[in-house]
């Protein structure tokens, strides 16, 4: 190197290759042909000076090191693990399983005077939930594993070096590790751990994936309630902060590790397991119908556009069509699972642009009610379903989110009402609706009130909704039917009906029309006109030519029983990653 | 009207409005001021001559139609319902359970010499399979209901008109009935339905959807096979048409209607099930995932984009990201049913540009085979949940496509091979095929035929693809964790791993990488580089700095299980309404 002749003073004995030249050692090199400007050289003086102490610590630092794990009984016993392990075969317990088999243990007399006694030796891999060092000699952890937490120790002994107890109270919270240690009784249960009467001692301890020292969103922040409105900056009863739903969301990963969340998923994931086993067990199909469509099929408002190649296509915003011709194709009762797309420019508590439709459709014998009846027992049957079999889920979501119970008629039958009943109801309690408008969202939670009041039920059927309002392929009432009038806005009833939870819609649903003459002509008269023979309509029109039973069905919206069950204020919480129309990531 | 009085020779006693003027007489009309000329007089005479004549006939079939049901004395018990019916509350019996109750029963002594004794009344509801006037007296029909079919009788007598045994075997095929009659037993077993030792003696039969006289495809057709490569327009052994898949996709509801295609789908939603109750109880929790993403998320290619109000939005390859970071947000082992979206220009036999993904993704304990072993026995258990629950489906279709059963290893030990296990048997075979290159779609269909050779197993798994062709989050191997030089093509293996039926992939899967920075470093290596800090990529990243356990996972497409089970000659024959590039409708 050109400028290390140029420096005399430069001592012997510091190791050439220690620090790297400088930028303004290099500067200073390239300048030397001119030969270097004095203040130049002090610089460069002070910059070698510098690099010089840098390197003797450095030094010292590594040799330290060397000598402190030389004398670190411990040093194989923790620190981080490579990326990719070996099978060792070593069972890994689950907290679970320990807490069932071993809580509240006193394991036999091995231990002293006021000293527990200690239990077998486990292996498990645990998330650190919490890490502190109390003294030199003593660090404590929380561990975690799915909804169970247990409380660690690692103590300094002849066998375990204090820098173990160090590295172990120094671990990363949320960060992933493997946790070797014996089982023991800890003199106090412990208050804030799932395991209460069980606690681990640790004696190898080895990072799997450690987690950043700063986290964008804390675990137990995330365990709280959002603000409710003008609440912003708010603190909790216990002094941590109240979460904005905003900061949960842009830190989602994060925000799902709280228990709350994994309440909240495990509960959707039942309504799920709750509907298919209904159904099934009543001979329903599950179908896989498309979510790409050749045409806006159902009026074409609010539809999604997709390049398609050199073509276009549009996401389906329900498999209504698709359940109907599958009951033209005889298969008699079919249900779906799957996502639905609504582009529609809403951005309320209430609306997500993508969301999981439950979806059902059968034919019936005589009556559109024998499919009414049905759901309702398919929903009753949910809601009891959520109350036995998710009742510890529940109860944590309502504690943080302080909702009632959901009530359901003591008498077990699911308060029906005509619409006309529904809006005589309505102008009893002082509001103005005319026979044939459809409810506001104030209007239908009023109504969800009255009915609760009346009925003692936060859940029932709004039946015989007014035709114009409803979709084209809506059966109309036997009286509308006969007298209908296309041009009369009050032109009557329809076989058609909604569920409410807590006063909130969560299904549409109807008996349907299986004469292709009639759909037609219904499609033609429709407020919103739609062409039977164009081409998303033409093979669903001609289904009802082949042959068809008379149907009826229904779209649930999955995310609004979450959320009306559990009581939670905004949609987006029910959904995992929600998309609406400002929000499309993570 | 103004041409009625210049016609002085209109007969009196023809009903004024037994016919509209037709186009010639108003054409007349309108040219009367100039005097009409002598042919146009001719034509308009012979042409009010044809209308009357048309009107006297009318007239006449009105007097004998009302003549004649006046003397019908079955007038009461046939024709079309309306669309909209009461409910009777009259039971309406499913065909499966008649059969299972009085299959082969004798009936008592009801009935005289030669002829079987009559059953009890009943009802139900049906389609018209078949429809046929035996003579004048005697029609027969064969009404299908589910998978269930049963011949019945009409026949005239004191009490059923001559009319309706001519309406009943006039009825079209798959219009829907509603059937009342009495059971009986046939003299012989009825060989072309599937309830053979029991007929219906049809007294009232109504018609609630009339289908077409002539439908596009007949439902006997449709329950045959495609035709092979290159056997267009031939027939079956049983002189029906090979009817093409494009004319069963184009009219794909009436091609539903049979047997075959309902038993493809009762075996679609087995393997939904079995996926589901396996994983289930091994604590897998079901996750729903969104398709819309902000962002091209794993690499770009083959993506579907989406208007999103004043934005864009891309349709999902897979759930992929979305897995990880639930294993990141501590949910340990997840699942998930949903439609997957392929920009791919591939028509195959084997590509369909929206299909159904079973997806799973797992934390694991020390080795990512732990996770191929469960993913084994999930396969195994579908496989036996299908042999045993869905024997009689699985034996239909296959009795079409002439496929042989699907072999597993009599051991119970699924095989797994190293790639280079692969490779050498492929070499060994007389294939060339260099040590890191992908498999072509031939060669994975040699590679099967020798692993059934060798193993006696349709069902296998390769194991440590090359690094190089999988995608960017794959872990590599430990070995080339270790020497991984980017710029080497064959830069060895990875914990990664493709599952495979009679030949064809069915799953991909992998270890992932749960290190952020060294996943941030893989992403800029990959031969299709993608930006760790882009939109669609950074919350998934970061989420392995929140801290994620080791995981691996796997993606099955749904569709290839059942094609590749059942041996379907194409996978649009496992969709409902598949999608292709050049298919979007119906």
């Amino acid at each position: 190197m050109a400028d290390e002749q140029s420096l005399p003073e430069r001592p012997k004995d510091a190791p050439a290759a220690a620090a790297p030249p400088t930028e303004g050692a290099a500067a200073a090199a390239e300048g030397e042909d001119k030969g270097p400007s004095k203040s130049a050289l002090k610089k460069l003086a002070k910059e070698k000076e510098k690099a010089e102490k840098a390197a003797k610590r450095a030094a010292e630092e590594a040799a330290r090191k060397k000598e402190s794990e030389a004398n670190d009984v411990s040093a194989e016993n923790y620190g981080e693990l490579p990326m990719i392990r070996e099978s060792t075969g070593v069972e890994h317990r689950r907290l679970e399983d320990l807490r069932e088999k071993y809580d509240g243990k006193d394991f036999g007399g091995e231990g002293g005077e006021g000293v527990a006694g200690i239990g077998p030796e486990v292996v498990f891999r645990a998330a650190v939930e919490n890490a502190r060092n109390q003294s030199a000699k003593l660090s404590f952890l929380v561990f975690a594993q799915g909804h169970s937490t247990i409380q660690a120790v690692v103590a300094a002994s002849d066998t375990l070096s204090r820098q173990m107890v160090k590295f172990a109270g120094s671990i990363p919270t949320e960060s992933e590790v493997i946790v070797h240690g014996r089982l023991g009784k800890p003199r106090e249960p412990v208050k804030s751990t799932t395991i209460q009467n069980l606690e681990v001692h640790v004696n190898k301890l080895y990072i799997l994936c450690k987690a950043d020292a700063q986290l964008p969103l804390q675990v137990a922040d995330a365990e709280g309630r959002i603000p409710a409105e003008g609440e912003e900056n708010a603190v909790r009863e216990d002094g941590k902060p109240i979460v904005s739903l905003h900061a949960r969301l842009t830190n989602r990963t994060i925000d799902l590790k709280a228990n709350l969340n994994h309440a909240i998923f495990k509960v959707k994931y039942g309504v799920q397991k709750l509907f298919t086993e209904f159904l099934d067990e009543r001979g329903f199909l599950l179908m896989n119908s498309p979510r790409l469509l050749g045409a806006a099929s159902e009026g074409g408002a609010n539809v999604f556009e997709v390049k398609y190649f050199n073509s276009k296509a549009y996401l389906a915003q329900s498999p209504q069509l698709y359940k109907q011709m599958m009951i033209a194709a005889r298969f008699e009762r079919v249900m779906e699972i799957g996502p639905i797309f609504r582009a529609e420019n809403s951005n309320t508590a209430r609306h997500l642009t993508e969301f999981t439709g439950l979806d059902l459709e059968m034919a019936f014998e005589e009556h559109y009610h024998e499919v009414v009846t049905l759901i309702e027992n398919l929903m009753l049957h949910i809601f009891e379903g959520l109350r036995t079999r998710y009742a510890k889920e529940t109860e944590l979501v309502r504690s943080v989110y302080q909702v009632e119970e959901f009530k359901l008629p003591q008498s077990g039958k699911v308060p029906r009402l005509h619409f006309k009943e529904g809006i005589q109801m309505l102008r009893d309690a002082g509001e103005e609706v005319a026979d044939f408008d459809d409810l506001s969202t104030p209007q239908e939670k009023k109504l969800g009130a009255l009915v609760l009041e009346k009925y003692g039920s936060d859940f029932y059927v709004l039946d015989q909704y007014p035709l114009a309002i409803r979709p084209f392929y809506t059966m109309p009432s036997k009286e509308s039917q006969a007298n209908y009038d296309p041009k009369d806005p009050n032109a009557g009833y329809s076989n058609s009906y909604d569920f409410f939870m807590r006063g909130q819609e969560i299904m549409s649903g109807a008996q349907r029309i299986h004469n292709a003459t009639y759909l037609e002509k219904r499609m033609r008269e429709h407020v919103t006109p739609v062409d039977p023979q164009s081409d998303g309509l033409r093979d669903y029109v001609n289904a009802f030519r082949y042959g068809c039973p008379p149907h009826a069905g229904g779209g649930i919206g999955l995310e609004r029983i979450v959320m009306l069950y559990l009581g939670l204020p905004n949609i987006r919480l029910a959904s995992l990653y929600p998309r609406d129309p400002s929000r499309l990531i993570p």
